[in-house]
């Protein structure tokens, strides 16, 4: 941490805050430029974040120095995490998670319709929500617990991990013991006290960006999740909040080397609802494998325009096997792979 | 809503939209320009609105015409709503709610301290949190129920409403118990279940805009409170996300007039979550008030530099003291009154 | 400068960087943390920041302290600029410019029509484009030197100080020849050239801020023009591009008080292309002059729907009438004075 | 064209639109819905653009259908695209116009070593820059005429087609006698002026996308080059503006296929500039050629830590070197070529 001290800033002002960093442990050094003063301050990190140094008279600017999250972070953990969500499905170091499955689980059979179309193009993890985080008090918002039993009795019977999202630190224990994945959703990426609940369980966590979160913002919601005791998180890029309105957000796709840089979470894409439009899916979902993504979340649903939610982005069956096809190939030059999902839950 | 159709749009396509559009009971109008056609679709637009026809063959764009929010637009109350949050403070129709304190509870005397301050400068409403929303799972997180309780004290002693934040649907019912205001905080603007709960309380509810959320989101989750029971929504600017760092966040004060054109909701505004400067506080406090704001948000600390949260961007009690007498003399001059706390709890 | 060493730096690294920075009259300074070692760079804060220590081996992050802007800072002149733009009307310093007229010249009848209004009302600069940045090709560019001549007229024979936007180099002589205020528009705000080109003019600049500009990056331009010869800069907040499209652009307000904190130079708010929305315009102009605003820019046309440009966003001059004369009421209690152009040109 | 009308629209005002439109000699068509009436607008989209409808007294809103642009767009031509660059290469239709060199032309033996190196390594554009758009004007402003000389030398010397950035009008026929392709910068994209001078040369133009543009913007400063006569136009996303300060710019990848869907021109992406990371550039090039870009442009320097200008984000050529050779064998999975670069001057 560096402090930038005002021009105007008296000795009495640098003695008050060298004495109040002493004070809390930690040791000032104080350099003397030709127009500026600054005071290098040495000692714990984490004490030096929580200190108001900013509010101490004739202090400019305090500049961090070093990253505020640790669990998720390269210099505690150096190798890539591969997290194993069952079925013999793993992901990061090179095997891909492929996601598949309609925005919500409308009912037995279509999901089986779905899953099994999305199973045979070679998606590995499938996903349904049954709690649906709807913009509007008047629409569709999931089947709850039937939905969850759906999921599960697909999962199980067609051999696949399922992801699904929860919304409610009331709902996690009923989530935890449906699914494989527990997904936190943009809009919650810092709920907190979610993230701490879901820390709590022993299922893997999809963690998806919030619309207008920073790489470390959602390094920091990881954080919380690994705080809290469960270090299986894998990211998930959705798009973020941007000035042009020809997608339904903005796919930041160098976010994925970004993260990689940084973290040893492995990080999965959306394309899905990052543009929100379906003929722009094939094109981001090579891009990101291209990009070093661990895997690719796409929605699919066999009659879109009867979808009880998000139907317009979603790709058909047929769409989605042509890409899955493109995916595996490029995949596969560049030396990943996509395990195929069998066997029974972990 | 117009449905814009592709140029190859077949006939067979146009036919099959119609049928479905019938099959819902809404009435399509087919228009046939120079280069395209359009179908206008008149009736009940909550069910056009959940219908998803952008996913059909041959659309290309569908452009809604009418607003998703009900009860919180101006179709349905024209004028504005006053809300009363006891103590003989009400927000809203010329009334001012001037809400001050220091961002977390840190103990009884420092709140008296301040408190007392701050409804000596003018203040109507005490903020103080007991539950905080920190980024980082290893910083100070609020005192709690202990918190809650210094909170009622400090505000019964000195005849103010209080105001403090839930996060967890978990904590509702307790933070009701002890609060007049119940806040939703920027990261929990769209936490639906969290929304729906606050709705079934019988405080009002001050609901901070989220940091990427349009002005439309926003009326939206006043629209989920109100859909659940409570009808007493205040809204509250602090800024949203934007390029620029040199502040914390974004203040869009056009946000105030822009909002009042829909809406029939109080508009709070936050300079101080906003900037996140304190130097720029006094003249977003006054630029408030000429925009119509209903009142005005500011944090105070008396010992900036030792606060448990957010000390940098605290005003200190005379600076808040000469903000608020600048403030009430505008408010006169635009015939605005803040009235004075006293008596008792709603 | 701080130069933030990467964990991994070698020796050598440090000492070639040490090096460099030696070779370059800079004089270096090693503090080495618990975690992580910093060198302080010590002397001509410009040699230092043109040299690319960021991609020497080694180096994780490079922290510049000090400001790149010199002669809008206000280390430089600590007190406010005061412009005289001519016919008695000075901008800065508790003496406000009132703007206002239509978005393009159309013709000598109409402008006269709309001058006299606006001078009634209280303006005190003329605005009026001859050259139009127009995005499309196809639409209404301006009248050109036409153009120039009916503003100098109608501002002669009224007695009001002209401002019009400048486009190209080339034109810069023309325009000067006519106009009391060179006006650089938004999308021309990183036009170096012809920043530096009206730099060598002896007419103020009105310098609209770029719609993806921060502050430092408006000063920087400021700065061009400043470098060039021409002091007699006056900054224009007219929005920044955002995600909400329920306004044209995102006026940005807290920009007033941010500016005005480094730099001395008056700033003048447009809420007329900031919002793009005159329902909004009047809650604006009141916000931006108790916010500190140096004046307020306003586009008015007396027949809008039949305007060439920008006509629904423009005021009618009767509304415009009511606007100015709360402006002045809120001026006068805040201790601030709009002069009344007469007399002649400066 | 649709005109949503007020709830409150009288049926006077509805006349007066009609008549209006009428008067434009464009057919008006009221659908009359439950809540709300509309007027869609048949006739030419041109003139209906540029009639202010929105001012007219009833009108709410005004929801265009037609897209602006014309040369630009895919109705007027289906096919894409194919540009000749001179020295056998081509950019689009499958064929990659790989650009890489040096930010600033800094001397002709270093962009000779530069030159040589990326060229070996399959570069097939050479790029450096004579006229710099630098944000401080007490930064290397280019070497001018001069470096233009270098730079043609290099490339006859080498039979390499070269690019360089004009920046100001009066500059448009020294740089278009010295380069094969014309660079417009991001800075500039708006800039009128230019791309119409531009327009009426013979050189093909690479126009950057402007950091706050949307791609409907893009695509109409590209028309503006096309009107002026001049349509060979390659479009260069180089990263937009956005919250997170971690990387310089945002690269918006989904731009590729957004922009292909509409428009038949070729785009190019340049990694340098939108991460202003070295570091992630490799991941990104193998992103954008796998997302469907012409070409991808990247910056490389021999002695980055004494570049004049951006050496911080400049690759090595060994780097360089590696990340070409990736390219190339994923282009050719994905049944697209490197043309090499012989021969002469187009």
């Amino acid at each position: 941490m560096i402090i930038v001290l005002k021009p105007t800033a008296s000795p009495e002002q640098i003695e008050h805050i060298c004495d109040s960093l002493t004070a809390l442990g930690l040791r000032p050094e104080i350099s003397r430029g030709v127009k500026r003063t600054l005071i290098g301050v040495i000692g714990d990190e984490d004490v030096i974040r929580n200190a108001p140094l900013r509010a101490m008279p004739g202090v400019e600017d305090v500049v961090p120095i070093l990253k505020p999250y640790k669990l998720a972070g390269r210099e505690l953990q150096a190798e890539d995490s591969v997290i194993d969500v069952g079925f013999g499905v793993k992901v990061g170091g090179g095997s891909l998670g492929m996601i598949a499955g309609p925005c919500a689980i409308e009912g037995e059979e279509i999901l089986f319709d779905i899953a099994r179309s999305v199973k045979a193009a070679g998606a590995n993890i499938l996903r349904g929500g049954a709690f649906k985080p709807r913009s509007s008090p008047y629409t569709f918002q999931g089947l709850g617990e039937e939905g969850l039993k759906i999921l599960r009795k697909v999962g199980d019977e067609l051999e696949m991990p399922v992801v699904t999202e929860v919304m409610d630190p009331r709902q996690v224990e009923l989530v935890e013991r449906y699914t494989d994945i527990i997904q936190i959703g943009a809009r919650n990426m810092q709920n907190f006290n979610l993230l701490s609940e879901v820390g709590r369980t022993r299922r893997p966590v999809l963690l998806k960006r919030g619309m207008s979160a920073t790489i470390s913002d959602l390094l920091m919601s990881a954080e919380y999740v690994m705080a809290a005791g469960n270090r299986r998180v894998i990211l998930c890029e959705r798009g973020i909040k941007s000035f042009d309105p020809s997608t339904r957000n903005l796919l930041d796709l160098a976010m994925v080397p970004n993260v990689k840089q940084e973290c040893h979470l492995p990080v999965i894409v959306d394309p899905s609802h990052a543009t929100g439009r379906p003929e722009l899916i094939p094109a981001m979902s090579l891009a990101s494998i291209a990009a070093g993504a661990d895997g690719v979340h796409i929605e699919v649903h066999s009659i879109p325009e009867k979808a009880l939610s998000d139907g317009q982005q979603a790709l058909l069956p047929e769409q989605y096997a042509e890409v899955m096809s493109q995916m595996k190939r490029l995949a596969a030059q560049l030396g990943r792979t996509v395990p195929e999902a069998h066997g029974q839950r972990a």
